[in-house]
């Protein structure tokens, strides 16, 4: 994305853009059937908790001004918007930790004015939120997210970790709590005495341990040896929610003797119960507002547009990340514009605004990989099948397959020629299956392993598609409605699901790869290089990992102590927006250029946007999937460390192979191997070493092999 | 062993057999240094927590008669002479479920005699096992112990697994009773309000679980990423203790508010309390019990005979598993001797007797198994490092290398020639060395990764010696004096470590394995195969497999069932020494010989024996490990699925290639491949071909490699 500050030109060219996937965008995802269901209900629940958490935690904090209905009516309401009209529908919006925390000091500061109090504290956030979006549509128009490239991984990372630390802290916090008096509570109930608080306090713990460690498994389940592939399939696609349900169950399971209130539960107004829609005609008492306060408003709106417009493009970013191999285009600029509509219109209602979310943007993403993955693969499969049982050849199978697979692309406009990937791979293997002499003979399952070699064919690619995003949408607008059966989960599973969305968050972070690395030994640190492909511990030298490492581990701790400064506090995302400067003039001073190029990509979200808007202005320019060496690209598929998206980059005849048997365990790919074998590495000891060696027991076979030849 | 009924052979042959090696079980104990403590805790732990528990039960069910200072005593006692005068030194002994059981049943009966009662209960117990040491020493005498190779696999693994269930289900008991009132506190305690109890029993659920998730992590430190070696290690070593004490530490940390009594605690009287050794004398009243309960005496001395007979057997023999490549010879006749003098003792002295105890005899030799590992380990690193250093070739290196192998072997006085198995690898390795060209290049750490590749040479061996029984013995005899401060482990604690000793005791149980097979997906079968190198999966059919595990199971159920009959459950035993004639005679009319032989190992302990017992009359019979191929012996050292004892035999180069960093994971070796290779294999689908195919990774550079030539 060129930096451009033409005013409009952003908006136009995102508009422009994103016009032309729209119709695919729902063609699409309504395709995929009822397989849509799983990310969605993933994402669902991930939306959900903790705006509910959060509604909790503002009704507390506002006398019950505003509850989990309004968080919930604002993350649904912006949601639906977002999903119909917005630019970039893998961002998933919803009511944020930050936003909770500017509407507490605006009540704090509120509730003692004697021409505000409680009773216009509404009207005058509708101020707020009306100076908010101006700010947020001059941002839009005069292209300040052109910048949005500088935001390298450095800031980009340690905003992630950030939220993941702030996530892990609540789960803590809350389960702490759970031993302590609520504060809503009547003291004299028997489920206060503290016998029965100690009791709450450790069935919490059961409960919110419990949901984390199942939930963690659950979502492994793909790589479980046992059971169905059918079942296992379903276990990690609705295994999260499903334990949601379990530890709920769970919680009822104690009845005799224990008085109600244990285990605590949701606590939240019903839609319909009298009070809880006063906020709905806030616009009428807007004018009710002092003028000095209307004017005031400014202050916090500047604020809360600062972080709107870092947490919205952070988020939009992450959901992006060029491991995800994209193919439509991003639409920064224009979806703050859309922002700032969406803030408008929740202060004239009176409910909180809503922005892109973190974690939940990229884990919809990861969870829309997982579909695509499973929707290539069950097509290749079958047509793979069918040309084994007509006695095909690995050549014939190939085309086959290439067939199948180039019907399975996304029929853009624009049309992209389609990729590359699984033609490269065919011409190796078919090279190796005529030395081994494989090559005429009709393919059998021996030869070519359906169910597993597949999976190592294809590449990481995302079902790009609007559907998840307005269903998810949807049903946390149902929410509101079932309110009632929100109650019933016990907070403690809550606290527990924080924990597992602040673990789940945490592999892809190459910043906490780094982390992780600094307490590896030294003899098992090409463990981390053979796991998630981090080619920096080859290129760079550990003492400048460890020095970069500690240093944004300890910006990032600045940031959390940051958080605990009251008011102050919210503007943590003005100190991650400073590591941008400091990435391009401080750090340069402390380490080499290539180094840094290495531990920090500048072109983070680059190589994704770019052939879209390019190919719009210029027609002649290729675009990205042919100009990049499509190796590069399949290279970096293997990043992800997720235990679903996976696969390797090599020539291969059948993958069954005794060495590569661990599902997790990414292979080498060939381009690693021959860089390895350069004598740039070889002096290097264990790190640059273990690529030169073929694993002992293939080594033997192949001599076994070649010798008689 | 050959199956002789000489009167006294047996124990004449197992005597002279142990003799021989008798000094060395001292020498090479001492020898170990400081490390021997390592197992010695370990299974100290494993001893004693169960036996307190029993002791524990005891005395509820015998009113006070019996307790934890006796069952200690008893383990304490037994372990030390046997340690110092009996056989196989890798024999744990102590107080062991089915004798509480027994001591139970004759209590009940006891009590409401008149002419008895409970005055008189030892005294008449002390005549139960004066009968029941005379039956024991006829059964040593008359030979019984040579029947053992008839119980095979099948008896073996189902008791170990039955033995399982037993520890699992009181695990999952006691938990479940930290809800309830406890038999023996005063009901108006605080600590026994409804309310409180709630809250102690959710705190055993964290206790129990926070012990058995971290037991069973710390166990397997060895492979963790993180942290130095020597952390690692020392976590492997110590975790299980460390966690008692962490978690007992957790226990303290709830105070405020919270009552005395919350967790609760074990409880055992402290052995200098007034009646805690009236036991101790109960010799001068044997002659007070009536002579008609004396002869009477002999019934439940029937059934104690026969239930000792086989789990002191059955418990040597796994802990003598082929697997563990023992060198020493067994001694099951003498031991069974040694068990009768053992039991008159403790009869006399009115203490519960102590026979071989599962799963510690297994653990215990595990153990010993990594102690050894790590022993060689360190000397031949040093040896490698120091070749390096000089600039020797890779012949050189092997040769240093095996120079220093043959020094560690146990120098028996009967001298076995060293195994085999560093010799052959060095073979291979320098064919492959001398065929890429590294044969005479001085040899640095790229091309033998000193850390690495000894791990992959070292076979599993046994370090045999008296040191960490006797070590652990007098451990346990210490708790008697350290009640005060055992009294301070919360019992949940305790539940936890029964279920951890349930889990722990399952890994190289085949029976077990194949349970998990049945519910394993088809094409994930051969995983199994590559993990657990259960041959039999290539070799018998499927449904061969599904059926004969199911009967098993139902057997195991069955089983199962009896101990929940009260008096007859005590006789479990012989429902599982029945399996004898059943495999002989019932089984091989549904199943072919081949597939049982597969399946069912008859030779189960056959191997380690014999050379003993059959150089000494004949010396000119070759040794075990010259006439069986060592291949072989290899082979089977990769069973062992536990993540301490693990090898590949490959021939290679250096180890730390890319395929196989995965600590877990064997590799494959040749013998295999090439046996996959064969015809019979290559149509199975799945579990024959994934064999025949180098990995990935490794066939592009074999081949980019092997280009230029």
């Amino acid at each position: 994305m060129e930096e451009t500050f033409v005013p409009l030109r952003g908006i136009k060219n995102d508009l422009r853009a994103r016009l032309l996937c729209y119709k695919q965008d729902w063609t699409g995802g309504i395709k995929a059937g009822i397989r849509i269901l799983a990310p969605t209900t993933y994402i669902f629940f991930a939306s959900a908790i903790p705006v509910i958490s959060f509604g909790e935690q503002l009704e507390r904090n506002t006398d019950g001004t505003l509850t989990a209905v309004q968080t919930l009516s604002s993350t649904a309401l912006c949601g639906v918007i977002h999903s119909l009209v917005g630019g970039q529908p893998l961002l998933i919006l919803g009511v944020a930790e930050p936003t909770v925390l500017m509407y507490t000091f605006m009540f704090d500061f509120v509730k003692d004015r004697k021409d505000l109090g409680q009773k216009l504290f509404l009207a005058w956030t509708g101020w707020v939120c009306v100076w908010t979006a101006l700010l947020l549509f001059l941002l839009a128009v005069l292209g300040a997210c052109s910048i949005i490239n500088r935001f390298t991984r450095l800031a980009g990372e340690l905003f992630g970790l950030l939220i993941a630390m702030l996530f892990m802290q609540q789960a803590i916090r809350g389960v702490i709590e759970e031993f302590g008096i609520p504060e809503r509570e009547n003291r004299n109930q028997a489920a206060l005495l503290p016998s029965w608080r100690f009791g709450n306090g450790m069935f919490a713990l059961v409960l919110s341990f419990g949901l984390l460690l199942t939930a963690l498994r659950s979502r492994k389940a793909r790589s479980w040896r046992y059971g169905t592939g059918w079942l296992r399939g379903f276990i990690a696609d609705y295994g999260v929610p499903f334990m949601v349900l379990v530890w709920t169950a769970v919680s009822y399971i104690p009845v005799k003797d224990v008085p109600r209130g244990i285990p605590r539960r949701l606590f939240s107004p019903n839609p319909w119960s009298s009070g809880a829609y006063s906020n709905w005609t806030v616009v009428k008492e807007m004018l009710n507002v002092p003028p000095l306060y209307i004017v005031g408003a400014f202050i916090p709106a500047t604020m809360i547009a600062v972080l709107y417009y870092f947490d919205h493009s952070v988020a939009s970013q992450l959901a992006q990340q060029k491991e995800f191999n994209l193919k439509k285009p991003s639409s920064y600029h224009y979806d703050l514009l859309l922002l700032g509509f969406l803030t408008i219109l929740c202060g004239l209602i009176g409910i909180p605004p809503s922005n892109g979310v973190i974690p939940q943007s990229p884990m919809h993403t990861k969870s829309l990989a997982t579909l695509k993955h499973q929707l290539l693969r069950n097509k290749l499969t079958s047509t793979a099948r069918k040309s084994i049982r007509k006695n095909s050849n690995l050549v014939q199978l190939y085309r086959n397959m290439q067939e199948a697979y180039n019907e399975m692309q996304t029929p853009l406009a624009y049309q992209m020629p389609p990729m590359l990937g699984l033609k490269e791979l065919k011409d190796s293997t078919i090279q190796l299956a005529s030395s081994t002499g494989y090559i005429d003979a009709p393919v059998d399952e021996t030869i070519f392993d359906v169910d597993k070699d597949i999976d190592d064919l294809l590449p990481v690619e995302v079902k790009e598609q609007r559907l998840s995003n307005l269903l998810q949408a949807l049903m946390v607008g149902f929410c509101v409605a079932a309110m009632p059966l929100l109650k019933k989960i016990p907070t403690s599973v809550l606290w527990g699901y924080f924990a597992f969305m602040a673990i789940e968050s945490l592999p892809g972070n190459q910043f906490w790869e780094r982390i992780l690395l600094l307490f590896t030994a030294p003899s098992r640190r090409y463990k981390v290089l053979v796991k998630y492909h981090a080619t920096f511990i080859e290129t760079v030298p550990f003492k400048t990992i460890a020095l970069f490492t500690l240093f944004q581990t300890a910006y990032l701790l600045l940031c959390f102590g940051i958080t605990w400064i009251p008011i102050a506090g919210v503007l943590f995302p003005l100190l991650i927006m400073l590591l941008v400067p400091v990435r391009q003039y401080f750090l340069p001073k402390f380490f080499k250029g290539a180094h840094l190029q290495d531990l920090d990509a500048a072109e983070y979200e680059e190589a994704p946007a770019i052939p879209f808007n390019m190919s719009f202005e210029d027609q002649e320019i290729p675009t990205r999937s042919t100009d990049i060496d499509s190796g590069e690209i399949l290279d970096e598929m293997i990043t992800r460390s997720r235990g679903e998206i996976r696969r390797t980059h090599s020539p291969k005849i059948t993958s069954s192979t005794p060495n590569s048997t661990e599902d997790l365990k990414p292979a080498f790919s060939p381009r690693m191997s021959q860089r390895a074998f350069s004598p740039k590495f070889t002096g290097k000891g264990v790190v640059g070493k273990q690529t030169h060696s073929p694993g002992p027991s293939t080594l033997g076979k192949i001599t076994s092999g070649s010798s008689p030849n």
